[in-house]
């Protein structure tokens, strides 16, 4: 392809709005334009490595037995109405009428559509399982889309969706698309993980995410390298592991004065204590009254485990009154000793071991308070994010710590559609039960944004061969005729060898081709120029190491081709299990 | 691939409201499902159909320079005011809000967002010709959605833009897809004809559709086979040859009752005449005031020609008063003799030759009435439906008649969307000026439907084998587990010789996978059954043609493998010219 025909506009500067690597990048690099906010036009070396991550996506899929379908954007509310997201899903759903006053939405995924599709169909045991997947277009009225391609409005997902008879069946489907998603962000190049996942009310621990590893990755992952369990850190379970000390040693309990120390850190400094020697007392008000958290002072309660440990419906920050009643004191000095509540403790606090608490006194903090002496550790809990080093809740290992960006989700659903919507068959016994359902998603423009926030550098994009749109770009330096032509020789028969080139044969200055070579990121370089052409020797670039190599002119093309042959073999489909 | 896995559910009724043979044979076939009114679901075997024509369009609009971008579904109002098309577009153009209130349209196509985004980044007659598509779900919101996939709401187009620095170079880009578009519809495997179209107000004769024959087809076309010139009935030229023969032989004009007689049929069989022996007096009210068309009585007046010809802003039937003034009689008895109005007189009019024609007198007609004689011919004009055996307008040869199906169109735009929208740039001398633009489409959905109007027959669809889903289909006859296995065996190793196989390996009786595999309509289907085992040979059959052939165990995967790359290469790329 020659960059004279293309249409790819690079920019020195990206716009203000773009903060994350790869919104600036990807506009940078002419991927992307915006047109609306969370709406974008994918430019041509967009389009390719959309394309690119959508062959992979579906070679996949059809290995792993599912069959690609295609459902309409514009659906009917009626199904809507009947499985009950209708009114439901909130204004992220974007509803419109048509010519007639009808009401449609636009499709932020597909339940519906492929329940009503396989509920008119199939009726019996012998036509399941299935698996349905489609690549397409979707929308969603994010209120504030952001992060160009990472939080869109309109944007191309791959959602699958399995049909069993029974449970342990759907399992089984579950385990084939986990088994393909794998392969699908080996195959894209990506550092990934599978993450456990908040199931919700929905059912077991068949619900995981695929997370891309970046230092930009809004998410927060914690994963065990010994047994391989790896977590959400808001979801990560951590061993508990009681240190049941003997506290004898320690002096008792006294207060000192801390007039005007509010926070941790305050405190600490001014009583020459770590953060961690602090003990954080946190009151809530809830469905079953109020409730006490203690936790560590160096970390954070996390509101889904204290409200999962503590089995309540709702809770929050605690009123005044509450806390009053509950610390006989006023308010900010709240410490666990002579509580009036349902108190939780972390896990992470030791029963042999002083701290400093508030002491329910006005500007007053306990120093030598110890756990289950100076106060009764009736209910211990995980109560916090977890974080770097703490004990894996599967084998105890430490933990490490990643950001990631969630790039698909797996997830068991059961009944949840099929029952409402009706969507049945008649098992090997004659008996009417409904499917269980599983649904699959990959983002795959925020695989394309997700890619270029673990692969870039100051310069620009380093992609991974398999997603670039491109294998090799060819920079003509200097624009004379014969160079030229000698250059065009060499990208005509690399090829013939099978090589996707993207020829830069625009009139620019060096300095600018190289600059864009770099920003547009395709992984390898070949430079044309008068020196090289003289010296019988041309100069390839390895994008992403930054590897420069000499090759001689009369075997530069089988080089480079056994080069690009041994990188795609990385990326090739590997057997399945 | 195994039709137990596959989701293609076959109905031996098509609803209703399934009327033209694709819409019902699509559905009949598993192909397709209606989701609402105009809006389609694509099943699995739909799918593989949709992306093959994709595939052969986007290999061709690559090959001809054209380079792919993706643009989005959701556009903003604001574009649509800037080039005037907010208002003028109508109620297909469905408008929606999004949550904040802003104004968006579901696109029916492109040019405002194509325009947009090249007006901000190409500013130099440097980065001129450029021609940029997609292929992408489009909205229309037709007031009557029917014949399925014909005249959808929600469906596939390929649309292309180009943009140049002048008028000439405009028409390059245009002969260029004019040269694709013959490429996609022949590998496509589709009998189809470039047509001329009614460019409008634009300019010149740019502007051509390409229509898929079809016996069921909507438009009327007429071509010749000597020049090739094709055209819509509509818009097709007539040769005139004025016939300026002696009429002194013939007898004058006479007045006969005709009492209770009206239509040409009862005025012809009356007096024991042809309809072509008389004329049609047709009166109008225009912009210009009142307005004759005479034309022989077994043609229908064309609307756009009369229009055109008379050069009228608008028109519409004469009132009754006008009708009166006209012809000094009574509605109903019109003739040419004696009108006081501009008279159009029809090409096929010979002026040596006696007609019927109306008397202007009530219950009367007028026999020998000779044009050119009895009333002056001050206007000729080619004002009739262009039909099989007429003179072509080019050449003079006899027009064939064809129905068609159009499924793509080729337009030159000129400035339309470059003034408003100021899409310019700088020439060579430094002076701005505005793009010259192209837009190409190809409803991609539509070729579906149209493929299947013109490859049918009584017991399904015959698909040419480019565009079929599956190359090859293997019955398995029988469900004992050894033919199976035998069966399965075949499939690998037909599979293996890269033929796309589709596998029925359902339990089901031989007479249903008969008929569902004629109706599907692949290309071959190979029966594998304990006959043929025993035999020695098993039979192939080619489904559009019937032939039967028994191909001998040894060697039957060769023999397909032959057959088949030998049909495939009837559609391979051709090269360019």
């Amino acid at each position: 392809m020659r960059m004279s025909m293309l249409f790819s506009p690079t920019l020195k500067e990206a716009p203000k709005e773009a903060e994350v690597p790869s919104h600036r990048l990807l506009i940078r690099g002419g991927y992307i334009r915006k047109l609306a906010a969370g709406i974008y036009s994918f430019l041509p070396l967009g389009n390719k490595t959309l394309r690119k991550i959508e062959n992979i996506v579906r070679e996949e899929m059809e290995r792993s037995g599912a069959s690609e379908v295609l459902m309409p954007v514009v659906q009917p509310a009626e199904l809507w109405q009947e499985s009950g997201r209708w009114e439901f899903y909130g204004p992220e759903l974007l509803r419109l009428k048509d010519r007639k006053g009808g009401d449609f939405v636009l499709g932020p995924t597909h339940e519906e559509v492929i329940t009503n599709m396989v509920r008119h169909e199939i009726r019996s045991y012998r036509d399941l399982p299935r698996n349905l997947f489609q690549i397409q277009t979707k929308y969603r009225d994010e209120i504030r889309p952001r992060a160009g391609l990472l939080r869109g409005r309109e944007f191309i997902m791959k959602d699958a969706y399995s049909f069993d008879i029974s449970e342990d069946a759907a399992h089984l489907s579950y385990q084939a698309m986990y088994d393909a998603y794998n392969r699908i962000f080996e195959r894209c190049g990506l550092e990934f993980r599978a993450v456990e996942a908040d199931s919700g009310a929905i059912g077991g621990d068949l619900s995981q995410e695929f997370h891309v590893l970046a230092e930009t990755g809004e998410d927060s992952i914690v994963s065990c390298s010994a047994c391989s369990y790896t977590a959400n850190v808001e979801k990560a379970e951590i061993r508990i592991e009681p240190a049941l000390e003997d506290a004898s040693g320690l002096g008792s309990l006294e207060n000192v004065p801390t007039p005007g120390k509010h926070s941790v850190e305050d405190v600490a400094a001014f009583l020459e204590v770590q953060p961690s020697d602090l003990l954080k007392t946190l009151i809530f008000d809830s469905d079953q009254g109020p409730l006490v958290a203690i936790v560590p002072g160096d970390r954070e309660a996390n509101p889904i485990k204290v409200k999962s440990a503590a089995g309540l419906e709702w809770f929050e920050m605690a009123s005044d009154e509450t806390v009053q009643a509950v610390t006989s004191a006023p308010v900010g000095f709240a410490g666990p000793v002579g509580l009036k509540a349902r108190v939780l403790v972390d896990v992470h606090i030791q029963e042999a071991r002083a701290y400093v608490t508030g002491a329910n006194l006005g500007d007053t903090h306990s120093v030598n308070v110890v756990p289950g002496r100076d106060f009764m550790i009736e209910e211990r809990a995980d109560l916090t994010l977890a974080g770097e080093g703490d004990p894996c809740g599967k084998c105890g290992s430490p933990f490490g710590f990643y950001r990631g960006i969630e790039v698909g989700h797996v997830f068991y659903l059961g009944t949840k559609y099929s029952v409402p919507m009706g969507a049945t068959f008649i098992d090997s016994e004659g008996k009417e039960k409904p499917m269980e359902m599983g649904c699959y998603g990959i983002g795959v423009t925020r695989t394309m944004a997700a890619a270029v926030e673990q692969n870039h550098d100051e310069y620009g994009i380093t992609w991974p061969m398999s997603i670039a749109p491109y294998e090799l770009t060819v920079l003509a330096l200097g624009n004379d005729e014969e160079l030229m032509s000698q250059a065009e020789s060499y990208v005509q028969a690399l090829e013939a060898e099978g090589i996707e080139v993207l020829f830069d044969d625009r009139k620019e200055r060096p300095g600018i081709k190289f600059k864009d070579a770099d920003l547009t990121g395709i992984p390898f370089q070949l430079v044309i120029g008068k020196r090289g052409l003289e010296s019988g020797e041309l100069e390839l670039k390895n994008r992403k190491t930054g590897e420069k190599s000499a090759l001689p002119m009369d075997s530069v093309v089988a080089s480079i081709a056994a080069l690009i042959r041994e990188e795609r073999a990385l990326f090739a489909p590997k057997a399945l299990k």
